[in-house]
């Protein structure tokens, strides 16, 4: 976990765990997995499962920067490595996201196993642990927590939307995509980053189940809300991240896109969060919608004419996804973009953030 | 009933009906018993309770066209009444819409004397009647069925979205507006009611607890819905809609407004049902957003240009809502929105929408 984003993040994690990604590390249902691998304040991640690439280091095999996570074969695997490093371990997390949120069939026995062998478990996955009766069972009778982070909290632990959002004095940037899976939720905390290192307080407000994993301390798990309530959430998380410190900025992770007709996404968040400024990830390699072939994504530049159409925010940067592409290629299509939007364009994953925190200023220091 | 749009909803009422508006049917907060009064295929409606207007005409009341639906004081006369008429009450039916859908204190003895009476009851509120134990309870060992309308359906019959929308050859009109509970529902029934006048079969998809309530044949509780399976929903309720008999358009009913702060809803309409059209309906006397003083409603032109920008849809009429005008102030108002906006406009109410379904002739015939 990177040091930087410290206030965004609980201040204590709840233990040592082992990442469940059984045949997806190297696919985009890895995706929460990923997440974790690159940064979680919840746990101290110390393996990633996957046997067909089992003896690699996670964050070489990620962003060819290793971390020391190993990828392992089983789960016994695991739990001898963290013994031989005096390390127990607690919590057992599924870092699988595949389409549609099911548990896949191998995955009930890894589970089963992990509860007996006395780890708790977390799942972000839409089929409930909490309501699979030999899962239950087990745990309780083991006495295991399990917890489905997808879950809808109940509805008197719910906001609506109330209007405190004006009391809020934060710049609020909301960090919106082209599409769903395109690295907005890296990129909002590679911003988070680069403004507490340029002297900016700033607070995430996560948006889904994993950066709930990942320990943010202020979000909502927006796919798995009653609709009714979703304003009413984000509107609670923005105001909460608030008053934790009246930070200058708040950075809110989008879901969805615009446009997307599988996961339509983005007007909620900006009519809630009420945000001056987005930054717009996308990745220029991709053609059609995640997942749904024959859908043509929406052009870039009509994206960002759709953002500035339904709200009052302005969109300050666009930040690129390398997806598909070779990296010698990212300065070119950086380029291309800035010329047909105007925009400043970068790849956080490989010059940070800087470039996007130069482009708010004049919004930070209230001077538009 | 109008018998216009009989092929939008179901073949059979369920039985007669009291409507409990108590102290709202002269308020916005009456919406759902406005909407039964109008027209329903889910009941016949024999009368509403509402003590102070007691003795009048709902039709009267509401439209300035007696429709003999008697408000009454309690339900004991409601019961007399239909008694002397040789017609025998099955449900209750709430209709009370109050933000936040709780059910108000006087409403639980209105429940449970409903229930000893006999009756079956019927609510679009947020409070389920199904979760309170004494209501349910009551209801129980008198056999009375309890229906909560807003209650979100099982996962396991709910649809993600599957692109079977491309399946579709009827042409999508949705009704959006530019706030909630500004009469999206309302247009929408007498634009299928003037697209079947005139020739052109249409079906309506409603996305709203009254338009369950009213019969609708295919629809969806939106704001009930966890968000994850909205896009699906809407695409399963429009792709069974042409499937029924394969009509030439299909008139989507729309939710919330696109940049309202408590309500944004819009874009997931937009983006999953892959609407060729939106008619707008518009409230000009409306200045702040339904509730929310304060927070200004966005101007109607920037509201058009938003669903424009974020869709592939055009927009080709405004119908109006006259509420808080004069109705001699009407026509020079739309005329005034034509000036504005270019398009034609006209309020249903007053002279049905037979001018929305002139602007939509051109897509109707593929000549756009």
């Amino acid at each position: 976990m990177s040091g930087l984003s410290k206030s965004s993040v609980i201040a204590k994690p709840d233990g040592n765990a082992i990442v469940w990604c059984e045949g997806a590390f190297d696919a985009p249902s890895g995706k929460t997995a990923h997440g974790l691998v690159r940064r979680t304040a919840r746990y101290k991640v110390l393996a990633v499962i996957d046997e067909h690439l089992a003896g690699c280091d996670a964050g070489e095999l990620l962003d060819k920067k290793p971390n020391g996570i190993r990828v392992v074969r089983y789960l016994s695997a695991a739990l001898g490595g963290a013994r031989a490093a005096g390390l127990a371990v607690t919590h057992f997390v599924i870092g699988l996201a595949p389409d549609g949120g099911r548990l896949p069939k191998n995955g009930r026995g890894a589970v089963l196993d992990a509860i007996e062998r006395g780890l708790h478990v977390d799942s972000g996955l839409h089929d409930f642990l909490t309501e699979d009766p030999e899962i239950s069972d087990t745990a309780r009778h083991a006495g295991i927590t399990l917890r489905d982070v997808r879950k809808p909290p109940p509805r008197d632990q719910l906001h609506f939307f109330s209007g405190k959002i004006n009391e809020v004095g934060a710049v609020r940037i909301a960090v919106l995509g082209t599409d769903s899976a395109v690295g907005k939720r890296t990129t909002a905390w590679m911003l988070v980053d680069a403004l507490e290192a340029a002297g900016i307080t700033a607070r995430l407000v996560g948006t889904g189940q994993t950066a709930w994993l990942q320990g943010v301390k202020h979000g909502l798990v927006l796919d798995s809300l009653i609709n009714d309530f979703v304003a009413g959430e984000i509107e609670h998380a923005t105001w909460s991240a608030w008053r934790d410190g009246k930070p200058a900025a708040i950075v809110l992770e989008g879901q969805g896109s615009l446009m997307n007709p599988a996961y339509p996404g983005g007007a909620e968040l900006l009519a809630a969060s009420r945000a001056r400024c987005v930054v717009m990830q996308h990745a220029p390699a991709r053609k059609e919608y995640d997942g749904f072939p024959g859908f043509a994504m929406d052009p870039l530049e009509k994206q960002i004419a759709a953002v500035e159409a339904v709200s009052r925010a302005k969109v300050v940067a666009v930040t690129l996804s390398h997806e598909n592409m070779a990296l010698t290629d990212v300065p070119a299509a950086c380029a291309d973009i800035t010329k047909r939007t105007g925009l400043p364009a970068c790849d956080v994953l490989i010059e940070g953030a800087g470039k996007v925190v130069e482009a708010l200023r004049p919004f930070l220091e209230n001077k538009v």
